[in-house]
């Protein structure tokens, strides 16, 4: 997707460990007119797979997944990262390993929020080694929920977590993928 | 704001220690439609003030932001709640105590975020005791902005935030206020 492309071109940033900062306009700060097209990107790819809900995950998806919802007309679902809250019997957990932070992370969501009614959309902003997607899709499923695929604004293709879950069968939509990451270089697969 | 009081009185749950719970369309799951309706209720309550930035704080803030944002066409800034993290000399820093949680949080902004040239309005689900709006206002000038005001959804009026921060001469528009929570009854201040 070109905008997003270009904007990547023009504002982020590459930190130590290849670490690529777009908080200048995708999470911290949020171009809401940009990511808006991102959304509408996404609406026309998965029109008619009949999703009733948008998951994501805090805290980076929720702006995108929002202004994405509004396209589909359904809700948008974030899952909840708690570390050693006892949370009950109300909510569906898991656990996620942070690829920033390194951290462990419990993943909540509430029962009540996904059904096995739900066709499912996964928003993220990154896909990286798929970390985050594998548990979203995970949570879904353990609600009963079917998943329709993810929509991730940039994939980090080599780093192999798109791989990993086309392989398993689940459609993933990345608007830009990103081939290598070497100091200062981005280089796009186009 | 008649659309959300009968949302709360439908659909909010109380729980012990008078947490009320909003997690079916307000946080967790949220509720698009809805909340795009607060968001042009706060633009018309400030749309002449000249606002550059939407200001939140992670996480249950910002898909409201995103969606008020829109109406302003206007960028989304979210502070983040860090702990023990070293951010450098890019972020202004300062500290919250959750009201929900207990727990003391790193609070940062990118300096590039937020400059003397922004008139800012914060945007943020709850105002409880007001450490978050607090938080937000502090940082939003240590950054050379100006503060507009801020909008919430809910304010527990009982709890006496508010009352402070308008008192320390700040706008705030709460689109209900609650007066008081005994056990299960929510009273509305009118």
């Amino acid at each position: 997707m070109d905008i997003l492309k270009q904007r990547i071109i023009d504002s982020a940033e590459v930190l130590p460990g290849n670490v690529l900062k777009v908080d200048s306009f995708l999470n911290h700060q949020i171009d809401v007119e940009l990511v808006s097209k991102l959304g509408a990107e996404w609406y026309e790819r998965f029109k008619n797979e009949g999703i009733t809900k948008i998951l994501t995950i805090e805290s980076a998806g929720i702006g995108i997944a929002c202004l994405t919802a509004q396209y589909f007309k359904v809700p948008v679902v974030y899952a909840k990262k708690s570390r050693g809250v006892t949370v009950g019997n109300d909510y569906h957990t898991t656990k996620v390993v942070s690829y920033t932070h390194g951290q462990v992370y419990d993943v909540i969501i509430s029962k009540n929020a996904i059904s096995k009614d739900d066709k499912v959309l996964i928003i993220d902003d990154f896909l990286a080694n798929g970390s985050a997607i594998k548990v979203l899709i995970h949570i879904a499923e353990m609600g009963g929920a079917t998943v329709a695929g993810a929509g991730v604004a940039i994939e980090k293709a080599y780093l192999g977590g798109g791989k990993d879950i086309r392989a398993m069968g689940y459609r993933i939509e990345s608007l830009v993928k990103i081939k290598s990451i070497n100091s200062k270089t981005i280089t796009f697969d186009e």
